[in-house]
């Protein structure tokens, strides 16, 4: 099987890098950064990791994984991505995201009608896209699984190991990677954190917050200008 | 502030990049990935990197890191890295590690006398170096740090986030990249684990564990003889 994640500039590095983790130790499974050149990508913090495969050399994929991270935004206007998404996943098994990459799938017209999630702070722009915003931390509908903020691609990778491979192998990766999480606080949830807390980083990202949705209303235009033959 | 993380060949990514997008949060700290040359790294799955600065490059640190995975075997006789880390520990307020980096770590002969721990697998091997094994998810003795296996690496860096810059900062820190984790099954430690399961696993790596153990007797070996002045 081949599992390809789109590595593009500006994602959130642990959005890819935690899932990939996971897949490259599935049995039987080939793993695939796919990007539009084989040059170094960085990521919005300026991580550089280098894609193995173009969008033309990737071919057909099992599953298609996108992260996210701020360079979604100039994705979900990226008419070559969309496409190329849009292509791969016609033969995809499984159609997934991780954080603000469902967004992105959801630009491609790929999410239309599918409960998904997304990073918590912008879960909501999934319905610009036809898609029901679901908050948990990996959600399925039908061949569509996303999972929600940066870490989540860890809970949502072992979850499409024990999907495709059963439980048993699921629960060997996961002694592997000795994912026994003790996270030093309660705030890594908006549900769980300290209101306080969730109301400051509300408004310190508000604005870019704004960014992203107006290009997700955009997006969202493109998309329906799409559906609707021309006359 | 300046963190720098070793990126050496056949590490186990996740061990550094989890660690990485919490550091690469935190206000005023730059991040380095650190290696022989700017060529890019590849990890024991085949993810390729780049390194930021050489060990000429990268100057004094205020924190080093040594990330694991198979390429730390190769790692604990090799004296031009244990010489850069010694070197480079000297001035640094925080010598830390994640997964089997507190072997390479223990080579250096930087943790004689100190609690520390390492992935399940192979914590035992840090009493070669005089280091005493602690089976936690996050160890600290005075100015070092220890993450286990893998996945550990994202508490332990919230961890030390809290540590320098407050409570409030790591809760933030934690709450952007939505670290709530909802792991699929309970193995992923030893302790939790179904015993069958552990027993199994540990026979598959069993031949592994051993060639680690042989490096490790090895490089104590080495370790010893530097104690020991020249007659």
């Amino acid at each position: 099987m081949k599992f390809g994640l789109l590595l593009f500039p500006n994602l959130t590095q642990l959005d890819l890098t935690g899932p990939l983790e996971v897949f490259s130790r599935m049995n039987g499974v080939e793993t695939a950064l796919i990007w539009k050149t084989l040059d170094p990508v960085s990521s919005d913090r300026g991580m550089r990791i280098l894609p193995t495969h173009t969008f033309e050399e990737a071919g057909k994929l099992d599953l298609v994984c996108v992260p996210g991270g701020p360079g979604q935004i100039e994705l979900m206007s990226d008419q070559e991505t969309l496409d190329y998404l849009r292509g791969v996943a016609r033969d995809c098994k499984w159609v997934t995201s991780v954080c603000t990459g469902s967004l992105v799938l959801g630009a491609a017209g790929l999410l239309d009608g599918y409960r998904a999630t997304s990073h918590w702070s912008s879960i909501d722009q999934l319905a610009l896209f036809g898609a029901d915003p679901v908050f948990e931390r990996v959600v399925r509908d039908r061949n569509r699984i996303t999972g929600a903020g940066v870490t989540s691609g860890i809970d949502f990778a072992l979850n499409i190991a024990a999907d495709l491979f059963g439980d048993d192998a699921a629960r060997a990766i996961q002694l592997q990677i000795e994912y026994d999480p003790k996270p030093p606080f309660k705030d890594g949830s908006p549900r769980s954190a300290d209101p306080g807390l969730v109301a400051e980083i509300r408004g310190d990202i508000a604005p870019f917050i704004d960014r992203r949705r107006r290009a997700s209303e955009a997006a969202a235009k493109v998309l329906r200008s799409r559906d609707t033959p021309a006359s």
